[in-house]
């Protein structure tokens, strides 16, 4: 079994942010020299996720409206009495997940015609990580 | 380490429709012969989604009635300016995830007694993919 | 390839319980012996989630009131003709995820600095069951 392992690094300028990462994923398999495995992509933080979806400018506007509508920000979580004030990203975080896992078929990410792999920032403007690790043979 | 891929394609008659392929999982399992590992169920459509919970007609209208609830179909959608008509699909896969991926031990599927593999179809009607990769050894 | 397989059970004293359990998952992976892989994390039951977020007990409230928000408690659902009475716990399920997957790199459990994994238990007060199973190398 072989793996390779690769970490992404973020810092937005906005609050939130969707970021299309599929090609750094696709990188990250060619350099493994794996031909049949999976590979994950996780986020390192609790207010931030990754997800498949559709690389289209209205839909990520769709998606950032839909999770503001059912994780909403606002001051009444009671996780802001420890200082914070992203109890929303949290919840963002649970909604969208904060990881995916992939096929690699014949050396390949093996996605389908539209599938894009994002990274959800949901408290940026700081330094954020994400994970990559190959595995297979 | 061994793998095995194998691909199920869905044509479904309605546009939204939930279909119970934990039979198929199991078998390509059996086929890989893997006794230890990980198989991954994925969507290969941002339509669509995998997930696992009870094989109940009464659940199955109740978390179609969720889905309609928490993303509903509607005209409202930016993605539509493109043409499409089928936002709300996206939000339910988003919020019923893809993919899953489930254990196998001793040459089976390793799910809990009520545990069922479900395909999501929310944008049917036309031909659409699930993957099915066995990973171990 | 190695694999090492383990099961953790729970019997709650409260319907809804939220249960940390990184060190188990981190126990898991040193016992496997493995240097690099994946550790699935995975609730056996259709009831139960198993997610990645903080240990703040603020959080953990904020995450109860979010998930019994969008996934309520109550009478009206189609699965209850069943006799069953638990059909908010199988869409706070779906809501929140059954399993995750979470790498292993240099022989430790590769989180962020604020990941810990959680046991979500949402129609408690009898035995379930959690697999964690480490593949790699």
């Amino acid at each position: 079994m072989k793996s390779h392992t690769k970490y992404l690094w973020f810092h937005t300028e906005q609050k939130r942010a969707y970021i299309n990462i599929t090609r750094e994923v696709e990188q990250a398999v060619t350099e493994s020299g794996i031909r049949e495995g999976l590979v994950l992509v996780a986020a390192m933080h609790i207010t931030a996720g990754v997800y498949v979806n559709d690389a289209e400018e209205g839909l990520l506007q769709d998606i950032d409206d839909w999770l503001e509508k059912l994780a909403p920000t606002g001051p009444n979580y009671r996780h802001h009495r420890t200082g914070e004030t992203n109890g929303d990203a949290h919840l963002k975080n649970l909604l969208i997940g904060h990881e995916v896992i992939l096929p690699v078929t014949e050396g390949r990410l093996d996605l389908g015609p539209w599938q894009q792999v994002y990274y959800a920032e949901f408290d940026g403007q700081r330094r954020k990580r994400v994970v990559i690790k190959v595995i297979g043979e």
